[in-house]
């Protein structure tokens, strides 16, 4: 097997439970491994520490998956899967709609598949699992025979690793539309079109957790896309929601699925730019408001105004809610940590001149566990907090 | 009203939110104030900031707990204590057992008050809450119609205060034996005596999260104190629950408990050190593990040795776990903060030659709620991981 050797100090990272290998870390040439090569990876001193995948053109030079020696052979690819599996069976007993592989925390950098039902929707981001990519199929079709198994390769994350952009149907037929149970409704999933699939299932616990908040309230849904929080709000007992995202075509499949569920009385969705909506809102105007925006900050670069953007619509949040209110605040922004994400709540009650109370600091859902020794595995925050006047 | 003006620069905590000022803060001398005293606090340029209470004998110099120029009368009392109130009757709606009143956390510093249905058990920890005293006893009394109220100003935290020791009844009989609903169960609460009255409400949130991993399971409840966290697993579907304490006293009522719950068949409980209890275990005997310890660093300078010892302990609560068992990971100690406690845990991760999961990461119970502004009222980490073979 081939092998890659690190220079000093590099192996340190690894032996606490890191499984990434930068190219500025790799002791020797890396240009003449094929993209995808799977190599061991040896420590200054010879140590074999684990095997992976190398790619000589991505900063990611290796992913590490497996113990030193390792081939992935298609029946170490299904014990992965397996396992896998059995945590979502016990996280979500019952269920059928989960993510099913969260990419380095599932032992299998480079992919992710969510499953809904019976439909599959699979991403390969790096040229390492590219080569695995027809084996994960065909794993996956005798684990688990779905009607459909749908590629989702369009995430730009691939360009980096020299991989092509593409969506489509690679087994079976997929429903004109596909609806899945979730959270007690009936929710619509988009998985060859919707952003995330529409349902965003690493706010499915979160969303859960919004239930005790909402009875007899008026409820704003912020970034609604198509609805998921507005919906459990209206069936956890709000008296009424209004959801509000600038897509036409995503708060129009809100409101399909509010009457399909039996909740269009007390549920209005609006197409609007966000920041428009709130300074039309008003004071002291919602009992709870969920703010749930898209990635900000995508980049590190990006993080500075991004954190601008999320105080100025934290502080317009705060204003939004009477005394007391709940405010529900989110980011996925990778690069906004649990600590800067604290701080712009800080700043931004400051701002609205009010005092802010942390009733939970949430992640993730349980299907996108994260790895202790991987903070990049980590990216959603999502904070029950309380709105008080100023005493 | 009296004053106490800042230095410059430190009005920008208490403008963030911030709700103390230190003794190295204020400018002008202290010693002529009665500790306390009421008094508003100024900026270095005269803007009046709050009001609140003094101490000169104590670090933390002033306690704000009103805007400026209000006076702590009655009206002002009864209005803050009816807010903690609304809070919880909306967190935890139908029930009266939680914690009433989390200090700086509700509006009122130097005040805890834990409700057992018709119980209440107030803590005093400082010189101004003191003065107060009598009128929160009345304040309580005329609100929620008590059968007894007991004083547990028995924390040594009151002796930097100026303040003695002292635990007793203060109002009404207190039954010779408390029992009260909570998780479902009935639980026995030992006001005067029991550490935190042995329930432990702070991690009530956290226990009804294990509820979903103890199917089946086998569970070691370590540092299980009176064995609230044994019976919500014994509850929840758990094969066999193991508990473990050094006080023979609370393993004692633990097994009474478990009985009168009739849970007895399931559960054992043993009056044990924690550390030669592990030592003995063996590997992969649990499929569930929860180590709960008491405080290890009680103040900044114990740290180290307590981090080496948390390290320690999860490091054989890891190896006693089958592979992909949970690991329920606590600390309540302040000075481990959050990023050390996750370092602590991928310390020992390492030492035991595992990969480790962070499934949820949780802190307080929802009636414990956290300033945003003020770290310091944040204090429990409670790690909900899964333990696998290194791959």
């Amino acid at each position: 097997m081939d092998e890659v050797k690190l220079k000093p100090g590099a192996d340190r990272r690894v032996i606490q439970g890191h499984r990434w290998i930068f190219s500025n870390e790799v002791d020797g040439p890396l240009k003449d491994f094929e993209p995808g090569r799977w190599v061991d990876v040896v420590s200054p001193k010879g140590v074999r520490l684990g095997s992976g995948y190398i790619n000589p053109h991505s900063l990611i030079a290796v992913r590490l998956a497996a113990p030193a020696g390792v081939r992935p052979d298609r029946s170490w690819l299904e014990e992965r899967i397996r396992q896998a599996l059995r945590y979502r069976q016990q996280a979500y007993p019952g269920e059928n709609t989960y993510r099913l592989v969260y990419g380095e925390s599932d032992g299998l950098p480079g992919l992710i598949v969510d499953r809904y039902e019976d439909v599959l929707v699979a991403q390969v981001t790096t040229a390492g699992m590219a080569v695995l990519e027809p084996m994960v199929e065909e794993v996956l079709a005798d684990l688990l025979q779905p009607r459909a198994v749908v590629a989702r390769n369009d995430t730009r994350a691939r360009l980096l690793e020299g991989l092509s952009l593409e969506k489509r149907v690679v087994r079976g037929d997929l429903p004109e539309s596909l609806q899945v149970p979730l959270h007690g409704l009936t929710l619509t999933v988009d998985p060859l079109n919707g952003q995330k699939t529409g349902l965003f299932l690493d706010q499915r616990d979160n969303r859960e957790a919004l239930r005790r908040w909402v009875k007899d309230a008026e409820v704003l849904d912020l970034f609604c896309y198509q609805g998921a929080w507005s919906l459990v709000a209206a069936a956890s007992g709000a008296r009424r929601v209004v959801g509000v995202d600038q897509s036409r075509e995503a708060v129009d499949r809100a409101a399909r699925d509010a009457a399909a569920n039996g909740l269009e009385d007390r549920c209005r969705f609006h197409a609007s730019d966000v920041l428009d909506f709130l300074k039309r809102a008003g004071r002291n105007a919602f009992d709870v408001v969920i703010l749930d925006p898209p990635a900000f900050a995508k980049t590190k670069s990006a993080l500075k105004n991004a954190l601008r953007g999320y105080t100025d619509l934290n502080r317009r949040a705060m204003l939004a809610l009477r005394p007391g209110g709940i405010l529900v605040s989110c980011s996925c922004s990778y690069h906004v940590s649990e600590p800067l994400f604290q701080d712009m709540l800080v700043r931004a009650a400051q701002a609205a001149g009010r005092t802010l109370r942390i009733l939970e600091a949430r992640g993730q859902a349980l299907d996108h566990p994260v790895l202790a020794a991987m903070p990049e595995t980590r990216y959603l925050k999502c904070h029950f907090l309380q709105v008080l006047d100023r005493t």
